[in-house]
């Protein structure tokens, strides 16, 4: 393996072939705008979809995979239970994940947080992530925050309390939200990253790709030694 | 409805049926022993089994319930789906849960978690739960810390961490585990307790009963206003 | 002592008199807004200020106090050493700590916090405070925000992360704070609440007198065992 | 620059210059092990001590500091106020600090935690660092626990809950005590790890000298954008 972390993009990928405005802002797809932002960063990146055999991850990407990405919107239950259970398992077992957007409803990230992850929407607004943790290393490089064209998303935002807190939108409706969100799960990290409605070139932004690329960092495992579980002599 | 809050008590029920020793400790069942401690304490209590229609639980049950507690080891698997479900959605509506002892593998504690929730295991060990949190309302009451003959659980515990921490053993057999978590999921409050194991008194213990009363108190629910999700028209 | 937490309100009690404006909001000063809103609501108050003797913080005073609440703006320096070591002795013992406004950058909350307090400001903005903990004692009776003119602050707010984040605001300029945040501080715990510039009457606001009184509910102490310090004879 | 964090060791160093046995465990100063220790796994280290001019931590030093180690025990009293609030100053701004043993009553640890720091303590007993978060970046490549002959060190320990808590001690006379404990503070990261009593050779230890690695390269800075304060124009 290549000295950076291996990466897997796992999109959804129906929009981009039903819509046309979706497909012109995403021509090779929403994991094509990010894998090749990636592959540009010097990472090794794998793209995987919905409607390949096993969604794309069978256990050999999986075995190989250190960081996933998630994109998911409107058919999150055509996701199948064996794919969410090895996903989860290797979550917990150290592999990073990053969920994008709409992919807060996936039933991976409803399983990894317990909750209904649920929350308010309204298209067509403008968003301004406001980094509250400059010394986060996913806030590496910005600025004071990010300004983007977006689908407005709104609290209470139904998470566990997150164990850092990155980013906080200002919405120009008058709503705000928790848009960046870091969670360690079992030895695995996660990642919630608000922006990318399919109809917004989000994924287009220079700022928007710079987060992506410090959460891939982030989320990369550092599995230390195997926990030992089960029945245990004593030690004294 | 009374003042305090409204408790029901959720035993397995198996152990004390089928296990002579277990029998003797608690005569009326685990549920039994829990339920004479808070109504001596005060509290409006409810017993309800894996074994009744509903796993006792029903609808009207879990509507007038503001804090259940749940005891499971042998059969976590037989609890239902639909009861999960319902147990899942009271929680995340406001309803405190404390589960106690071998419940961490407890189905609706592990879909709470979204971990495994595995961990370390041997009989007959010495327990002694330091209180970490001096100033934690569950704490309050206690000395320095709680002894008891029991079931060693060690680290480490595959849990999201806490966000709050009130107990953590030591073991006589050199193991040390977090014996006290709470934790917010959705509007309501959760609370693992470690000690129970069925062949130990240790639901007898003046102390255990004191951290039983005082978790019930600090899970009631403060529902505060409703959450609004959805679609949602800009305010400004 | 009564029931509740005994309540005594500190007040810098300066701009109300030399600002004709802020006479006019709080003719008896910032306290008597808060201790007229607080004795009606069944609570025992008293009130403290920094041109009394002792900054009107007496042992007598401190020794009966539950609940602190803290207002300061342009006098942060003239509180004493002294004062400030006895607060912090008593919040770190149990006393429950409420810091509003721009008593951010006072001595007592930057010795609890241990950063700069630091943030952004500019007069004369709106304000919608977001509830994101709607299940949050403080929160208990809100609807979903609140909205005030006042004065802004913005991120990044330099404090450590909160043990528990009730309020996300909104500011009409385009900015967002944290702006209802808990600490835990040895057996203490600590409120901080943004709204409260002595220019806007926001302490006449039904809203914020709310979440100031379920503050005060939750700031009270619960002590539980004084815990053991210092040199200590094995147990085993 | 090279590539890792620079290193500055800062020692106290009394006990090696007025006690036989502690000079024969260190007969460099603790100071010298760290330093021969951090530069065989490449890292550019300095050391500082006490008794040095400004304590050995003039601007330059720090001004060039990525990560400071922070080890003192009988003359915290004797570092200057002015050294404290630059050592306070530069870890706000983003430089890691590593607080070892003893370090829990050292000026600077107590001004970043708010708290008295305050726990139990006994000389000669055995320690067990349980790993309770495996899949942390401080715990890479240890096993289940380090062993070592040690002071003891017992709960409760009077800090702010930490933000990610990695290691738990069992000690033999029958305490617990949280031994690894991750802050954030600023931009700057904080770790206190509680091995390291001069009369035991811990530093000496496999297994210590891992962590203190581990834990230097995890409080490199991350400085991200400089934050902005103060007066702020509205941007909507």
């Amino acid at each position: 393996m290549a000295d950076g972390p291996h990466v897997t993009i796992w999109n959804e990928y129906r929009h981009e072939k039903s819509d046309e405005n979706v497909a012109e802002i995403y021509p090779q797809g929403i994991h094509g705008t990010l894998d090749a932002m990636l592959k540009e960063a010097g990472f090794e990146v794998r793209t995987a979809t919905l409607d390949e055999p096993e969604h794309g991850l069978p256990e050999e990407v999986l075995d190989t995979t250190d960081v996933l990405l998630w994109w998911g919107h409107v058919a999150h239950d055509e996701v199948s239970e064996e794919t969410v259970d090895k996903v989860h398992e290797r979550v917990l077992g150290g592999m990073g994940l990053i969920v994008l957007h709409s992919g807060h409803f996936s039933r991976i990230f409803k399983r990894l947080m317990g909750t209904t992850c649920d929350l308010k929407w309204r298209l067509d607004d403008t968003e301004r992530l406001w980094v509250v943790a400059p010394g986060h290393p996913i806030a590496e490089g910005l600025g004071e925050y990010i300004e983007l064209g977006e689908e407005m998303y709104g609290e209470p935002f139904d998470v566990p309390q997150p164990d850092e807190l990155v980013f906080v939108s200002h919405f120009g409706g008058g709503e705000v939200f928790r848009s960046g969100l870091c969670y360690r799960r079992g030895r695995g990290r996660v990642f919630y990253f608000r922006p990318g409605h399919e109809e917004n070139p989000s994924y287009h932004n220079p700022d928007v790709q710079l987060v992506i690329r410090n959460a891939v960092r982030w989320a990369a495992p550092t599995p230390g030694a195997a926990p030992v579980y089960g029945h245990y002599e004593p030690i004294d």
